[in-house]
């Protein structure tokens, strides 16, 4: 009988940054901005962005991928509104859209809310599967009217879209004439390998690709300020829809944001992340190299980002085995939660490594293999009966 | 020739709180909750709101309205928000939906994002025009999906919906099997006349009332907070909407608002804000009853809230006015902006009292005669061509 330690659950299920991982100049910057009264920080902001943020993203996102105009970045409330604004103005009642299998949930949710088709695409090691995509849509006699992937450490696989691929995905795209979805809240996280440029960046204006970014991963979710980068007539629907949406994102934490980003703090914090997550990410790796490594289990490496995806071998259902390992003291999110094919990833796990201190990491993975272990023992002893 | 006033704008046009309206206690509150970054400010929070903002929220609305459960309630980022959810849940394509007419445009831009068409009723001193909306729906020959209002101060009418018109409109509502969104921005703002109860709390259940809040026009509307109050199960298909939107409202501005609710700031500021838009709206009618009382122009008498609207006699283009009439000084918003019926309120005007300090109000009404004046000679040499 496992011991319960529900009292004190490692988690590695929610996929957020640590308290660890906040910049302490969210609180002072914060401060400053919300004494400003003066300043309009509390009125309606433009739709579009407040006007230093959209100058310091600009800048930001120049130096970190290419330079793009003032009309072709719109300021969204999160990520995920980014996500839901691409939608809103592309998808319709019965479209394919294509996505990566397994893929994050909360987008391909928004997919189906406008009632999309989803194409689910397996990813390996080097991402999103493209012959397989080729394969797949000529077999569906359709053509995608979006491709949705999340090129950098992927959630929930941590893989990389390789560039190969990515270049062969934009010629896809192209012969099909599908947009292009390009979620990217990790990107700036890589602390291994060499970065990559973007899909928007290689698609050189060839494909329409929407690029959706957030400061969730790298500041802090609960701002919910995020951004988005597209053509610049995408850019004018995008902010029509916005009107009838919330109007526009709070002003006081565009603000903060704005002002992080300029005075160079972010850049600084991202040195920080990237270290922390790197040794977080090499603990949790040696330590299912050293425990899970007699179970024929296999796992994925990333280059940046927070997750490492877990597969066991056939035969173990780890949905079954998520509130035992919780009543164990350990949390993370099953692998059929990132996927609408029944059946699929029944025997992985979304393991995040960003919210535990590397401490504790060893004993997560250690209670994880108790968990396994007592509820599949054949694992260990192959003779036994499954 | 009228004198350019460009560089001295007097702002009746847009609908936002006076920077004198703003309560000091934004700045504090706000820099006290964004210091405290070990309470998780910085973190996702729940969809459904965060728990303090959700117990002071329900507390205000208790003693306001009526009793509603935990379970009735969700912060939205906005009001905007709540209307776009309750649209997204209710309303598809070809559904008929009654709105004011005049009208929130933003209001009917979000049902007619959803595909629905409208059925624009005329109002009245005493708020929609409920005989008229029976005749409506009659020579339609179809029922309403639903019958969008606002009951307090309408935007843009100024009016009020009476309780015999309150009690009428539900009646319809329940025969034809209707929701009602009954949106509230500035039901907290009257300084005249007796409070009547909200259509949520006549309907008693009975029909289907969503109810759409925010804090935009009592606190700030840079905030991004306000709330929607609908039965249970209503509540939680928007939480599961919101999760495809944007995830949660910001943690931060949440934690401010519960703040100043809580500790009592709000009740104070309401108080002062109905004193302060109780003269702006005297200070304004005085100067329409004196300015333009001879040119034949009617307007309403709000009880509350933020705007007068103005009707000027017939061959008056108000539409036209706008450009001279920001030349000279004062800016409001046409009637046309407020229908999607061509060729409707032409001659009339949204004033907002609100923004404007009770000094300046005099002025702006008198450069507004002006403009009028200068443009229709005819309204005061009643033998001259128009």
């Amino acid at each position: 009988m496992l011991q319960s330690k529900t009292h004190d659950i490692i988690r590695f299920g929610i996929g957020s940054p640590g308290a660890d991982a906040i910049p302490a100049a969210l609180s002072t910057v914060g401060a400053q901005v919300v004494r400003d009264s003066a300043s309009g920080v509390f009125d309606y902001g433009p739709t579009e962005g407040d006007a230093g943020l959209r100058a310091a993203v600009l800048g930001f996102f120049r130096r970190r991928h290419f330079a793009i105009e003032e009309n072709e970045l719109l300021i969204t409330s999160g990520g995920m509104q980014g996500l839901d604004l691409v939608a809103k103005l592309f998808i319709g009642a019965g479209d394919l859209i294509v996505v990566e299998s397994p893929t994050y949930t909360n987008g391909s949710a928004v997919v189906r809310s406008y009632e999309g088709e989803l194409l689910e695409v397996p990813v390996d090691g080097n991402g999103m599967d493209v012959d397989s995509l080729a394969a797949q849509v000529a077999e569906s006699g359709r053509t995608p009217k979006a491709i949705y992937t999340i090129p950098n450490f992927q959630n929930p696989a941590g893989v990389t879209l390789s560039l190969d691929r990515r270049r062969r995905l934009l010629d896809l795209a192209h012969r099909w004439g599908s947009l292009i979805i390009e979620d990217d809240p990790y990107g700036d996280l890589r602390f291994a390998g060499e970065s990559l440029p973007s899909l928007a960046e290689l698609a050189d204006g060839r494909v329409l690709v929407v690029g959706v970014y957030t400061f969730s991963k790298v500041l802090a979710p609960g701002l919910r300020v995020g951004w988005v980068t597209a053509p610049a007539e995408v850019i004018a629907k995008m902010i029509d829809a916005r009107q009838g949406m919330d109007t526009c994102t709070n002003v006081p934490l565009q603000r903060l944001v704005a002002g992080v980003v300029a005075d160079g703090t972010l850049d600084e914090h991202l040195v920080h992340l990237r270290d922390l997550y790197q040794e977080r990410r090499s603990v949790m790796l040696s330590a299912l190299a050293e425990i899970f490594g007699d179970l024929g289990a296999i796992w994925t490496v990333p280059d940046g980002g927070f997750f490492i995806w877990l597969t066991l071998p056939e035969g173990c259902d780890m949905q079954k085995l998520l509130e035992p390992a919780v009543d164990h003291g350990v949390a993370y999110i099953p692998g059929t939660a990132f996927t609408a094919v029944p059946g699929r990833f029944t025997s992985a796990a979304r393991l995040c490594y960003a919210t535990t201190p590397p401490a504790r990491i060893r004993e997560g993975v250690q209670r994880l293999r108790d968990v396994v272990v007592a509820a599949y023992p054949w694992l260990v002893a192959p003779g036994t009966a499954r």
